[in-house]
């Protein structure tokens, strides 16, 4: 990899997560001390022409319509990309050809083919790569990485991962999150993903078995949306009455046990109402505890089994203390709390200090990480699909 | 059964138990209006001495030796059976051929198959029998049953069930608990029976399939007590250095499915740090959801997603309102919270009820529906063991 | 004081006050090994009837109707007295000066110089009383005096004390509570009573000066009972349309300063929708602080401010430790919580304690301690009145 | 005012609000579809030299040394003042005399003289002028505005206002936030200032009598900082042994009464252990009550006191649904948090839309709205001073 004295971005798609990374981009070199200054050079379309407005409202410096040529490019020097998760592996594998660092975002793949494609091909090429699992980025669960590697929690006997939302009621239509041709999956990649590649991160430790799990929809029909994306998706999948077939699940729960000993649940949902964003775990240990909850995503609680018994209790640390706590120097006085866009921005940080040729302030995923908790995801779903427990060292 | 005027009581065996069912009937006259006044009239012991200075303690009009022979009296209104797991079915079944109604501590047997007889027992004398889930009786859980009654939560989707504890360090010896010989189990029978139980009651679901578990102990080898209880336990059992073996489960999770199309989570733990005796549910349904942990046994949260949009929230119920609330016009103004005993002293209550002819506050379980927990709790075991699925059909 | 060997309490009055301390004298035999047997003997009347019903409920030996006479006889060992507040001297005074041993319900009179004229009494005749501030002996008030006589804390810097409760809508109508003739005050005398006893106790500390006082009536009319207490109390008080005038505070506010240098803020209300019973305080000192809501009794929460500044947050401790935690090891295992009402049986077990030459699990508030929180009571009304500040020293 | 096609902000002051409102002023255009555009046109240092490097790290197109120029600048539309408080009349008044809007950072000036001349100059000059009170722009804050407006409280009776924090402990040197000449005052102006406006913002009510209050300094003396800014603040402070004297309050509480029949309490600390920026309020009225912290401050508790009494409680309302919550649409999906800085961003809006003729989501605190608070503060010094309460009408 040739040194860099600044960072030339390409994007490339748009919507919610364009928005998150493009704000990344844009507020790392105010709040941060970057060893190379970030460049947002060139924003890129997938489907022929070039996102001008997006451009101009986030400060891209250039919109292309072409991303190939974008890839391509002499002038760039990261390639992040946010398209549906179809469009990850052909995209990320021209970036890697072109011997470009690729930053993804997860899940890294729609297939357990491509991504394993992918982690080979950025081994073979020696090419750096990214995956945004931006909750390892919220200090708060940095800190619990911190805090099991520092041994505070002893030996690990229990995960209780969860990812409930609830926002997939009845009345919402046959949008493109339901069709698995072009989601792959449903809760299951979109929220277990993130849980268990957290819970690897926090723990260190490798999901070894999976003991059993349940993957459901409750809602089998769902109204067509006619014309645009919702018309394109129903093709194939119109039953009567204005109604298409959901094929991805809605919720996937799942046991597994870790490396350590550890025994662990599971469980993504999408109706489990009253839960908007409840992204969090507990871990026990022999020594401690750890509990995290994203809706209140600058806390983080612990139990500390080593002080007095008199005085031992969950503990709510406000992980907000820019002396003590990871990335919070770079934002604002103690408990004056930041959200959720923020792990993006700190991700940012860490990617230029990787790329920089420094040591991120935790781990980053690179894409073979990525391809282990993917594999996680599909053992889930053959052992939901043949009701039986599923070795880890069998599915590849 | 004959028409009582008074209900004398006959409790066999002592303990922790001993002391709460002895409180609860103490109680009882004192704080509800009860249709028959309860009258505390013997404790059995069953080891051929005459527990005399529990009975004096506690308020016992007798203390017996044969538990038989105070079975059988015609002064006896109602046998209350708090040995351990491995006395219930003899005990009652002996009270049932005496035409006694029976209270039965949980978990109802030390097997399935004598749950199963005593059930058939009861059912064949027409013998009104009751077990001792008590928490059933605590004024949230009753609440959330009547509100899932009442069709505010809609049709259900999630059931999470958990208890966890923490005591079971290995500094902990081998104790009685720890032999499956004496107990049947670890922390499946002695937790999951009450979550499993709890959940029943509060859906108003039965439990028709098990999609995966893990039974697990991770302290395999614990200090031999020498002499009393301890000697006798570790018979059999002995390995090297003053240890002996564990043969029971230290926590067991499983994935389960209800009649009413829920998908659901079991755990119990003794091991889970920082989790002293965390006894709850969460309950997701299409209208609305419900909340519940014992460590704050006053309070019921509860998600109503038929209110505006934008005052939606969790709820915290002090269930605590006399006029309002089950049970708790009974005991002391609002917010001056009640403990663990009351739910006991409530389930007296409502026995009593039942024997007198009217309606408790909310079912009790009577040993056919203690039986059906039980039936759970063995599927579970054999989804663990055989790393499959089980329809709950096949387990008689 | 003559030497014990059983404890013969004589109970004055009934109420909810009556229940709380029979189900005291009641429980503290069970759960509790007392140097001293507690025998029930006498329950009196003051309104010329015996209460013979009361008695058999809860266990009275004896019912009787003339007071006098119970508390000169010899078979007396402690009076306890229940009686509405303004009987409270009378009562105590005649005790005493029978040298029967005293507790009185709080707050210890109706007016300062009553207070005064027992305190003064019981010095002067030596003999011991105690007044029922039962909240000292929820386990986690008693920790919090413990923790911060033993330096946890450090200097104590803030305290902020509150009682609120909501009962008191327009609708509930003019009780003796609302007659300053009968209840001397309103939310003051009701709610301040407790917490500037609390805080006293957690503190260690006086309450020197007043800084300003609000003493509110928001509801100034309250329709007239007919007949019996109600009928009674509106002599005099009769307004228009069967209307009566409310004599007593709904709220009183106040700021004062402590001994050792400490700013503090105290509120009790009656109108404080949501708030059932909140009860409680936080106490910042230079160490750490201390968090209190009766709402959650068995909860304390600690910041310890000497830990590492990473780990450092609000720890909530469950106060249900038996080997550790005052009070917790006679009632039940770790988090099997307990209610209102064990505050009172742990205090009935201190009143033993004290009388068999033992030293209370923490000190018990006697005649001349309870005069001192009336004292601090009687300020904050001259504060509010007199619209200025008012040192402590000249209030007697 | 002209008609403005694009809003050119000049920016006078640095340091963390200088980054605030840097921030907001940068976010606005990406996250909102404002009537006009902002550009960041120029900012102004006050000491003689241009900060170019500021410029550039927060994209500022110009940094001009001479802020006198810059407010009389034609190219100017708005001028933001956040340099320190004794700058903002001179600079306020400059602004306003050139016809220029005017947004000031809060408090409005160091002297209630200094606001009420502003107040009057924006008035007589009928210029538009916003106060920074940048927590009326939190979401939850917001929606308590509009709930209280739209009746859902009923009449308030109770309002509890506090701002705690523990950052000044004992080793702080002595800083210019000590120094009464250049700060003002202490925690009082730094802290009440906000809940003053918060909670007058929130009830729709002004205060119109103070009950008592207390002005603390707990150290009386802090280490001297040699050189810079600290060897300035130390004339004339100095004391023995390197140690000079603080001349402001450490913590600053009062009593209060609202215009609608509301008691209050109010409190600013400093040394508040354990509070980091605990910055809140509770609020009780005749139908419901409402409670906010800003260390959780994308949630609102409210408590209907309508609803069915089985199932009142305190709801936990997640202030971040887009389609029915104030600002929350344009960040992030329900329950991706949002934090500190947001509110600034919020308010830039409002604030566009306020010069672009249009209603701000919201109503914005003036020049005259934030003289109000400045009363309020000052009235509560006089109270602290004098001993005794201080009726608002005679503080001008």
């Amino acid at each position: 990899m040739r040194k860099l004295n600044r960072l030339n971005v390409a994007l490339i798609g748009r919507g919610f997560m364009g928005r998150s990374h493009s704000n990344a981009w844009s507020q790392v070199n105010k709040f941060f001390q970057a060893p190379l200054p970030v460049v947002m050079h060139t924003i890129a379309g997938r489907s022929g022409s070039a996102p001008t407005e997006f451009a101009r409202t986030w400060g891209w410096q250039n919109a292309a319509s072409d991303w190939k040529k974008v890839v391509a490019s002499d002038d760039i020097d990261l390639v992040d990309i946010v398209t549906p998760n179809n469009w990850h592996a052909p995209m990320a594998k021209a970036a890697i050809a072109a011997g470009k660092p690729c930053a993804c975002e997860k899940p890294i793949a729609g297939t357990l083919k491509e991504a394993r494609e992918m982690a080979q091909a950025a081994l073979k090429a020696n090419v750096p790569t990214f995956v945004w699992f931006n909750y390892r980025r919220v200090p708060a669960v940095a800190l619990a990485h911190q805090m099991v590697k520092a041994g505070k929690i002893g030996q690990i006997r229990h995960v209780r991962a969860f990812y409930l939302q609830e926002w997939a009621g009845p009345d919402v239509p046959l949008a493109w999150r339901f069709d698995k041709k072009l989601a792959g999956s449903g809760a299951h990649g979109d929220l277990n993903a993130h849980i268990v590649d957290m819970t690897r991160f926090v723990t260190g430790e490798e999901i070894t078995e999976i003991c059993g799990a349940i993957a459901h929809t409750f809602i089998k029909e769902r109204k067509l949306i006619s014309g645009g994306a919702g018309g394109q998706i129903a093709a194939g999948l119109k039953s009567s009455k204005g109604m298409g077939k959901v094929t991805v699940d809605d919720a996937v729960l799942f046991l597994a046990r870790f490396s350590g000993g550890a025994v662990a649940s599971f469980e993504a949902a999408r109706q489990a109402t009253g839960n908007y964003n409840r992204n969090g775990f507990e871990i026990n240990g022999t020594k401690g505890s750890l509990r995290f909850d994203f809706e209140r995503m600058n806390e983080l609680e612990y139990f500390d089994a080593t002080l007095d018994r008199a005085v031992q209790g969950w503990t709510n640390i406000m992980v907000t203390n820019g002396a003590t706590h990871p990335y919070v120097g770079n934002w604002w006085p103690d408990a004056h709390i930041i959200g959720y866009e923020h792990g993006f921005t700190n991700m940012a940080y860490d990617i230029i200090l990787s790329l920089a040729g420094k040591k991120p302030t935790v781990p980053l995923p690179d894409f073979n990480d990525a391809y282990q908790t993917q594999r996680v995801l599909e053992a889930a779903l053959i052992s939901a699909g043949e009701k039986r427990w599923v070795k880890m060292s069998s599915v590849k």
